[in-house]
């Protein structure tokens, strides 16, 4: 795999959540270092490093992905550029311990979040996440009913519903519009994260927000699981916007807008899990 | 037509607001009478209130539509019986008389809410119905910019957006999950009703609420129009539900919701107008 490859292949994605990206991507980061076809290892962790800094551009809205690319990006300029095999060999130990750190914090905030969750719990969550498939896989015998919304207009949602009933649980699939119509039967709200920015409000896929604002009127608990390297040291993100194509509409004139990505409140969430 | 093709193409209607539903119904039991294949009028008599009693079930959250044939039926009940011919003359005009008052109620409505549009307001509104329609067609040289959601799973906002362009509205078409993205930047949210319980909660398309939690919490004011005909002497209805199969999910075990309406609280409302 080249580069330029991989960079598409991250910037094109919509099937993923912010970690489980970054962990494609830092595996493709070994492939492309494994095929680089030069010669030099000084000039092979220029290529790396040049290709970490473009991969953290092109999501701008999922902080976890940059994190964990500044993170390799760190350990890659510590590594001695003399012999281009064992470069090539400590590049993918230093990715492989970097997702490893990553597996690690997200059992950790999936395990903690699933500690909250008492029998019978009815819960509501919001598109699809490697931290949220743990979590409900570490809950799974206490979640008494599930609600899952479409998550338009990836439908992301379908595949984390078909997932959660895979493992046999009470899966209620709705749309985003009847979101409020079920508030009123769920106990808690548990949504991941793509970003915690540095006042504590979310950004996660769009709609999240008015689960918070449906679940802040019902009163019901709105948890947010999101690992540290989540974290944004900025209060403001750019919002990802996609092709309107994926929304289906198109008549003369109409103008569609199809952005990613919204903030949650601070003041909207009752507790994050880290 | 026969009663029971009217009754059946009402209760699939998918298409129509309440008011437009409640048009389509009366034209379409005048064309009953008049094809009628009995000889006398007073089984004419009997045969028409049996069918108007059976429309208003078959769309228990569409209380302008139960409205309006009680309506026609008070008319029915007092015509005289005697001449066959006769009758189905007056059946047709009293159905007239019944949309015709209905028609300057939804102006009198939609030119209310008009009057309150200031020049170049920004608009979200939701669904699609005729009252909304005519309104945007009064206000159109006011409105600057209007939102309109799909509106899932049927995507009436896809109508609504279509023919508010071709009026040569500013038109931008957004999912559900963006409401709240792009309420920040609105002036007023519009939106029509179904039925209007006896506190003043608002029963319209499921997601109103959403747009009404949204617009509270942004302080945009939210307005309903909705006509006297639409005033129900209840304090709750049933939600109808359609075919799960509308949201085009199928996987062993989990359940799909269509809930077609929801129900707006009467606090969240900043005006209603009629």
């Amino acid at each position: 795999m080249q580069a330029d490859e991989l960079v598409r292949q991250v910037e094109e994605d919509r099937q993923h959540g912010a970690s489980e990206l970054a962990f494609v991507a830092l595996q493709g980061v070994t492939v492309v270092a494994h095929q680089w076809s030069g010669s030099r290892g000084y000039l092979l962790k220029r290529h790396m490093l040049k290709l970490l800094a473009r991969l953290g551009e092109v999501r701008p809205s999922m902080i976890a992905l940059q994190n964990l690319l500044n993170q390799l990006a760190a350990r890659i300029k510590r590594l001695p550029a003399t012999d281009l095999r064992e470069l090539q060999h400590e590049i993918a130990a230093a990715a492989d311990a970097v997702v490893e750190n990553a597996r690690l914090a997200q059992q950790h905030a999936a395990g903690g979040m699933a500690d909250l969750i008492s029998p019978g719990d009815v819960v509501m969550t919001y598109s699809v996440s490697s931290t949220m498939k743990l979590m409900f896989n570490l809950a799974e015998e206490k979640v008494g009913k599930v609600y899952v919304p479409e998550s338009r207009p990836g439908n992301e949602g379908a595949l984390l519903a078909a997932y959660l009933s895979d493992l046999h649980l009470d899966v209620h699939y709705i749309t985003e519009a009847q979101v409020n119509l079920f508030m009123p039967q769920c106990d808690k709200v548990i949504v991941g994260a793509d970003a915690v920015l540095s006042q504590g409000d979310v950004v996660n896929k769009a709609g999240t927000s008015l689960l918070a604002l449906s679940a802040h009127y019902h009163h019901v608990p709105f948890y947010v699981c999101a690992e540290r390297f989540k974290n944004c040291r900025r209060r403001q993100l750019p919002l990802e916007a996609m092709d309107p194509v994926e929304l289906g509409m198109s008549h003369e004139g109409v103008s569609v807008h199809n952005v990613y990505f919204d903030i949650t409140p601070t003041a909207l969430v009752t507790r994050r899990v880290s």
